[in-house]
């Protein structure tokens, strides 16, 4: 790309290709698409991104994103609270809501355990899952982890810091093809994988 | 999608879909990028969109971006001024810009007339462009429009405008593109260029 003919359209575009899954292409599109919008929509874009990033809270107990301090779902009386589903993150939340098969209730660990990336248990929201579990209010606890080798890894760390506590340990039905991502998985296929999960058995595929 | 578990994330999720190709799930994706981001990288995108929006202008020659009255482009001393290029948008300019072969001014449109789309004549810069062609420095002016029924149908609309001022106008070959096979051009591509065929030259491309 040559230079741009103006420096505020060259760090507008700078900005949006840092979004995932843009390139400069596409970031110019955007930002040209922009200039003929009005200013009070312009505005509510970027302010949206602003507020959300400023104001959005996690939810104390399951680590979801929220506008209180305990998310919708973990305040919900008609959810399962002692039925406990872990996922990396809040995109799997919003995939197996979607499949209105799971009435527990979630734990979101913010990530896997993945060495290649220098991220360990303590990256992630482990420690908040063992109180949770130590508390004693647990019967079963769902991993819904990637069916990747990271997804893999940190299920068995979680069976090995959980296994102690006695509590129904279970792993969604490896419906799932080997290598997705819960996201990209269908509705029926993950909602099954949720009704036809199975006790966790260690080093099992 | 189902109910979001935040106001906020659905409300700058809204925003983001709103940009050109990109649906919910992408916007999704974008927004939960951002939350991982630092605050000071999440105001400095939305700042920059608004900062465009509101601080950039248009060219008062050729209605290109431009961060001055004049663009940089029709500021150039050594860009022949007698030479305009009538173009639809200013991604246009880019293209053309990124060709290197271009040495005149050019005028921006901002859209061809579409009647489909409720997109006429006094909807474009076409009054500022005869003004311009009608102060007499202009020798040529090269009509460079999309190959499209609308395309075709602004520069037919121009030749009438600016026929009367006896300047040369052109417009941009049609033909076979570069690297490409007969056997997968079209063939109203094709036919025209055999209609159009010119002298063969050694070594010109």
């Amino acid at each position: 790309m040559q230079s741009y003919p103006s420096k505020l359209l060259e760090l507008a575009v700078g900005e949006l290709a840092k979004l995932p899954g843009i390139g400069h292409r596409t970031a110019l599109r955007m930002a040209l698409h922009l200039l003929k919008k009005s200013i009070q929509e312009v505005e509510a874009l970027g302010n949206a991104v602003i507020k959300m990033r400023n104001d959005v809270i996690y939810c104390t107990i399951c680590h979801n994103i929220s506008d209180q301090e305990t998310c919708a779902i973990c305040a919900n009386p008609k959810r399962d609270q002692a039925l406990v589903c872990i996922v990396e993150d809040i995109r799997d939340v919003f995939a197996i809501e979607n499949t209105g098969q799971f009435t527990g209730v979630y734990h979101v660990l913010g990530g896997i355990i993945s060495p290649i990336d220098g991220i360990g248990p303590h990256d992630l929201s482990i420690e908040s899952l063992s109180e949770r579990v130590a508390a004693g209010k647990i019967a079963e606890v769902i991993l819904a982890l990637p069916a990747t080798i990271e997804g893999d890894t940190t299920s068995f760390y979680l069976y090995r810091r959980l296994a102690p506590y006695g509590i129904r340990l279970t792993a969604i039905a490896r419906g799932v093809s080997v290598g997705d991502e819960l996201e990209h998985t269908d509705e029926v296929t993950l909602g099954r994988s949720i009704l036809n999960r199975m006790p966790y058995e260690a080093g099992r595929k």
